[in-house]
């Protein structure tokens, strides 16, 4: 790098604290709302909240958690769990967002993995809190995100989040911290091995901040009010609880309540404007909405992501209820965000139905974010829409290791997503698979996802995998594995026939299994690996053929 | 700072060329549209751009130009000064944008004051390099921004910009440079003593970029098509041609006629959705409008800044033609954006007329700019929307120095912007006056714009302005300076007693005093301080009796 001559601009470093600081002084009035573990809702303004956090901040330094040292937390989006973020992160202090939806013994691998100090846990966590404690020693402290009042009975001793605070004035100023230092630890959820950690910096934090609050992006500004449906506990909420405080939107937490129903309420009771999650959520919040005939008076659009959208929401929330979509992909190892399809001026004078593919789609980047496909070769492959490859991305927003992992993920300095897609002309993504999934069949690729979504729309099928078997000629073909809805008869054959003219030929499944239920992991992913590993001596007819 | 643990994040500088090899790769066919010099329209896409400005790099590097160097342009909204922009910066030279509106004698003091080593200039500005060439003695080459065909007769030795480029094949990878080197060189065109270069770095033009972009910033996506009506010689165009590469969107440059009709025709034609400039600018383009009757069929709002946006012409924009006007303060010590006038929630609540008051002051301040407002004495005053003192900024886009200037402008690290203002309680700034030109009137201060505003509602007076004069009790007290409309009789006692109830007994002005014309800079502004020094020896009316 060359620095003959030097900018003379101020040197101020990109921090979390400054994020909550720059909400409360110019935003002091607007409004956080929470719906709280504990029943009620909960009113407050940024002014107040930073308070708070500032009074975490000097409780935390008084236990003598040290910058650097991780504070785990165990909880739904609410105002305390905001408080949580930049009460650790303000001073130094790592805030560890653990998903609670993982096995026991996962989590507790996490929180020894990751030298947690201290633990804060939403009260709805009390008996996954006594499961955990006697297998994480190290921990010094497990706070309860509640007052005294509220206290549950447990086993394992506990502090009151209030009654911590409440000795503390809140008279702190943040100190000025290296904008590289870690500020934020996220944990990937994956389907095989234990799970690795994502370890933010400050700097990349707040970049992504910026990243998420674009126009293409979230779009989020002063006049939003946004309910993030995703958790917190879920890379950072998408970023919703930084960005939210950079434009200084109001924000509405809906605790732990998703269903359709408390979600509809909500947003229309605070005129939300705007929010965020995966679509299950929207799923049990459309079928609400269509079954007690309401619509929506405020929202305006909404983010999705996290897996694929279904065509078929998207046109419920565009046509029936006027609401946008905004389809999104990204990664916990990309803080998340990577692309959103939002149209450019010239993609939004083509016809509709080609606006609506292209929606359907994970769209384009947003600055910050560089993305190529490479070929088994490790070629860069052509942005035609058809050619598919495995994804890798870079930039300030990537990882570039893992926590306490020596070897690099990385492949030529680009992060390998594991994802297998395609990018056409316009710069648009589409996933369509995971690497460890495709099926290399004669050193061409086929994808599973492709294969699946063919059997699922036969009427007889309730859910199908897709998943590699080894063939003496090919290495490997696609092996179907089905699960019947129930009283419904369906054969192999008939099955296979029904792929005729839907795939290229060869991608046509080699056989079909009938199985009662398929392997899923504690966050609902389909255990393909496990799929492999239980049909690794299934022999193909074909195999047996070709040997012949 | 302390950093105990680092975050685990790709290290990748922001860097300008970042901005254009975003657009190019993943925007490579959106068009760059310009209504040329020459007199017609030019198109093409940001990856025919990005090519160019490779070849300007290796062109500027065949010439000897090192990086650190500073090379300068005096040239409209055009394809080739976006070329200049990122064919410069792009291997570490400095851009170095004029303002042609200066008086000669000043482009020469800055030409050489910055040590320009090469000049880009539009043909319009042939006979203006004409005079500068023999004043400017170290400029190694003159480079005429046309082809060969175009090339005017000038007496100064040229290169023609197209023949400069056309041997150079555009393979070409642009360097990584340090953030913190310099970018940009911007000089303000200030009222008094000789201008003052803000020297940018590649850190803070990427950050403002991203300010720039934010949805209560001027929000622009790759769904626009933006016209930048303020020049690319003024603060870099507000961060357009950073900003629109940042998201993609499509960009219409107007060249050099930026009269209503010639604005209007290319808005329309061009589909434009997102404009920005100066008051006067917009006064043209709306007489057009009323006097041809037409309407705008794609614009759907502007950016106004520069100088206070009259009350009436957001009105006008607002309720008769429905474009939203986004009312922006800033300057070229800041890069130049500091706050606007969007909306929160909360005030989209309250009652039209209110919402329209706030629209009128400059805003809220954009993430990245910190503000405050203090009194004489230094201090701090509240935010209450009535007291008003100079205010003064800080934040990774403001400067810490001038360029090659050693004392620091700073006040305990914050930049005091010579502005007088109030800021309400939502965090909303109005600006009020220059604190230079405020009446220090025992101990208080008298906004002079405050006290002209009021001369300038009356039916007889054509212009006014209002200087302090000295009094011998009260310091300073207000003298008004008015320059009549042509035959229309008006006293002072006729215009002092116009002012009972409409501003402080306090405030209204000691003397009025007739003249035929006010004395004003070359690019508009009132000169004040000549004003100043003309009534120096002024005896006030007030002084006399006071005396006695």
């Amino acid at each position: 790098m060359t620095m003959p001559l030097s900018g003379q601009m101020m040197d101020v470093p990109l921090t979390v604290s400054s994020l909550i600081a720059h909400a409360a002084r110019y935003f002091g009035d607007t409004e956080i709302v929470s719906r709280r573990v504990e029943g009620d809702v909960h009113r407050y303004t940024y002014r107040a909240c930073e308070k708070r956090a500032k009074q975490l901040a000097q409780a935390l330094i008084g236990l003598g958690v040290e910058p650097g040292e991780r504070v785990a937390t165990l909880a739904w989006c609410g105002y305390r769990h905001l408080e949580a973020y930049y009460g650790t992160t303000g001073f130094g202090a790592v805030c560890h967002t653990i998903n609670p939806r993982l096995f026991p013994e996962q989590i507790a691998y996490i929180i020894n993995h990751a030298d947690d100090s201290y633990v804060l846990f939403d009260i709805t966590f009390a008996a996954l809190v006594d499961a955990l404690a006697p297998q994480c020693p190290k921990v010094r402290g497990w706070i309860a995100l509640t007052d005294e009042a509220h206290l549950p009975g447990m086993k394992t001793p506990v502090i009151s989040y209030e009654t911590l605070l409440a000795p503390q004035d809140g008279v702190y100023e943040w100190p000025v911290i290296d904008e590289r230092a870690a500020s934020y630890l996220c944990y990937t959820s994956g389907t095989t091995g234990n799970p690795k950690g994502a370890l933010y910096s400050h700097r990349s934090t707040v970049l992504h901040a910026f990243g998420a609050s674009l126009p293409d992006a979230m779009g989020i500004s002063a006049g939003d009010s946004i309910l993030p449906v995703v958790p917190m506990f879920h890379v950072n909420a998408w970023g919703i609880p930084h960005a939210a405080p950079l434009a200084g939107a109001r924000i509405v937490f809906p605790g732990k309540d998703l269903d359709g129903k408390s979600l509809y309420e909500l947003m229309e009771a605070e005129r939300v404007t705007c929010s965020a999650g995966v679509p299950t959520v929207w799923l049990g919040l459309l079928a609400y909405m269509k079954q007690a005939g309401v619509r929506f008076s405020s929202l305006n659009r909404t983010v999705i992501g996290g897996s694929a959208c279904p065509p078929a929401m998207l046109r419920a929330f565009q046509d029936d209820f006027g609401v946008e979509v905004i389809h999104a992909w990204g990664m916990t190892e990309m803080s998340p965000l990577g692309t959103l399809a939002k149209l450019t001026w010239e993609q939004a004078q083509r016809p509709p139905e080609e606006q609506r593919k292209l929606r359907e789609k994970q769209g384009h980047v947003i600055y910050g974010v560089d993305m190529k496909i490479v070929g088994p070769d490790g070629n860069d492959l052509p942005w035609d829409g058809v050619a598919f490859g495995e994804l890798h991305v870079r930039g300030p927003w990537v990882i570039n290791r893992y926590f306490r992992k020596d070897e690099s993920p990385l492949v030529d300095g680009w992060f390998p997503t594991g994802d297998v897609a395609t990018i056409d002309r316009d710069g648009f993504l589409h996933i369509t698979d995971r690497s460890k999934d495709v099926i290399k069949s004669g050193g061409e690729w086929i994808s599973s996802i492709d294969v699946e979504n063919v059997a699922i729309a036969h009427p007889a099928v309730a859910e199908a995998a897709c998943i590699a078997c080894s063939h003496p000629k090919w290495t490997e073909r696609p092996l179907l594995v089905v699960v019947k809805r129930p009283g419904v008869a369906l054969t192999r054959e008939e099955l296979i026939a029904f792929y005729q003219g839907k795939v290229a030929r060869w991608w046509i499944p080699d056989d079909v299994v009938f199985v009662e239920e398929l392997p899923h992991t504690a966050t609902g992913k389909l255990q393909k690996l496990r799929l492999r590993e239980i049909f690794r001596d299934h022999v193909l007819p074909s195999a047996v053929e070709d040997a012949i």
